[in-house]
């Protein structure tokens, strides 16, 4: 199959990719940069543009069976600081893209939306995809949006998709000098010999996934023989975050200097997924557990020195 | 209190304003246009402009405490033609809306959204506002965009805010001879002997509430103790097309002419909301029933001959 992925070069993006080639799929990345951690693979088809340069996706487009959308322009913490940006870079953008998508004949879509933006604060735990949306930042809502007009788009033009919520992925390649992902972040900072920002008293309790259990079902959902789906995807646990810190030492074998400050409002304070649907239909299983996630990512920090 | 209503001289706005006047509050109206089908009202303060003019809207709502938004630049029918205006003059400017209300120290937010086009195909009869969300129309993913932002708006700024989703409102001065409001559409049919137009076999039912009691809701989520809270409002009841069409025979002792159409897609085929909720926080009982309505409503459509 000829497979386009916005934002291959991303984080998730570039496992998606590893997965396809291995499958001896066709891969075109539409890109707005290199990846930043590795380089290019000669297998694959390099476009780069921005998302708003719609005669370049159109031409990508061509030809094209599935389209995984996994390109964000925000995060959820600077969502907030330009909420009109947001709407109009990823929400406005990827209306026209699906749309893109329709003409080019292109058969299925598969979304990358956010389980832990989508849901917010959740009344009962684990959360199913039934469950009630009660975003808190405006990336949680542009994405709950985003997701809606992808239906719209397939109930009125045919096209097939499916939507994967994730809770918070974490690996290597994941940015440790970046805004988001904490263990990423706590491990850059472990490298720089840097204390860690706690925002609460740390028993914040999350559900954290690895990186390649993550592309193994965006993949799966690509070819599942059931569409117009949204499939929560995690770890199935919780863990808190004082218990990550704890693992981190455990593996690094560092000692951590914790600040803890008083609680953001843009986080969500317990979150766990129901991840029984992508189970059922997508044969999902999280193959890699927490201390064996670090210790693959802290090997990746490290090689950054 | 003093009000500002946006879109105060539009249908559902202008029974508002009446509430509002008779209960003897502070009435500022800001709308596009004037009032389609009665002159100005004496005793009411009126803004004229357009929604994206922010230094405007800024000024007028300085010293106001309630604001009912009842704005909307499309129906589900035209927003589906252009997706990037609905978004850009439905959302984006809610959202700018909302901040000046914070800015201006606005206590509370009544947003009038939409019972009809939220829910889309129900599984479960009658909605709740609970229900899921499977919006089939731009309008109707705006409009839940808009309350999730206005849900954001409340919780980090602190302003209050009630959400109403009505079902279908008809009544005198809704515009007979637009496109949306089949119950008016029909009668301006009926006074001018033009056929009706049915889409599908006529037994698509719908719950369809007198404008006067939508108002009176509006009103109540306005001063109710009660914030944060969404209400579906809607008559309780559901009823077919046919059954409209045989009342508005028997109201008008006019013989109809309909024409049958293959269905659309645009509309949802059996729809009932439940509005319980509304019933019990904020007192509502609708009071008037479809045959004294319709009754209301050709008198009108009769007087514009």
């Amino acid at each position: 199959m000829k497979y386009i992925i916005l934002g291959g070069n991303g984080f998730i993006g570039s496992y998606i990719v590893d997965i396809l080639i291995e499958k001896g799929h066709e891969v075109t990345i539409f890109d707005r940069g290199t990846e930043k951690f590795r380089d290019s693979l000669s297998n694959v088809n390099y476009v780069y543009g921005n998302i708003d340069d719609h005669t370049l996706i159109k031409e990508t487009f061509a030809e094209k069976d599935i389209l995984i959308h996994c390109v964000s322009t925000t995060v959820p913490f600077t969502s907030n600081n330009n909420i009109e940006f947001d709407i109009e870079s990823n929400l406005i953008n990827s209306v026209k893209i699906f749309r893109i998508a329709c003409e080019q004949n292109i058969k299925r879509i598969v979304y990358l939306s956010s389980g832990g933006a989508i849901y917010g604060e959740a009344e009962v735990i684990p959360i199913t995809e039934n469950s009630q949306t009660n975003p808190i930042s405006s990336y949680g809502i542009t994405k709950l949006a985003i997701e809606k007009y992808l239906a719209y788009f397939s109930s009125n033009y045919g096209i097939e998709y499916n939507i994967i919520r994730p809770s918070n992925p974490y690996g290597p390649r994941q940015n440790p000098f970046g805004n988001q992902g904490v263990i990423s972040v706590f491990l850059g900072k472990v490298l720089r010999n840097e204390s860690i920002e706690v925002w609460g008293d740390g028993e914040i309790s999350k559900d954290y996934v690895f990186i390649e259990d993550l592309a193994e079902s965006i993949y799966e959902a690509s070819i599942s023989e059931q569409t117009s789906q949204i499939f929560n995807i995690g770890s199935g646990t919780t863990i808190s975050l004082n218990k990550i810190i704890n693992t981190i030492k455990e593996v690094t074998e560092k000692d951590l200097l914790v600040n803890y400050y008083p609680t953001n409002k843009f986080d969500v304070q317990h979150f766990c997924l129901d991840i029984e649907k992508a189970e059922k239909i997508l044969n999902f299983k999280p193959k890699v557990n927490l201390k064996h996630g670090i210790s693959m990512t802290w090997e990746f920090v490290k090689s950054l020195k």
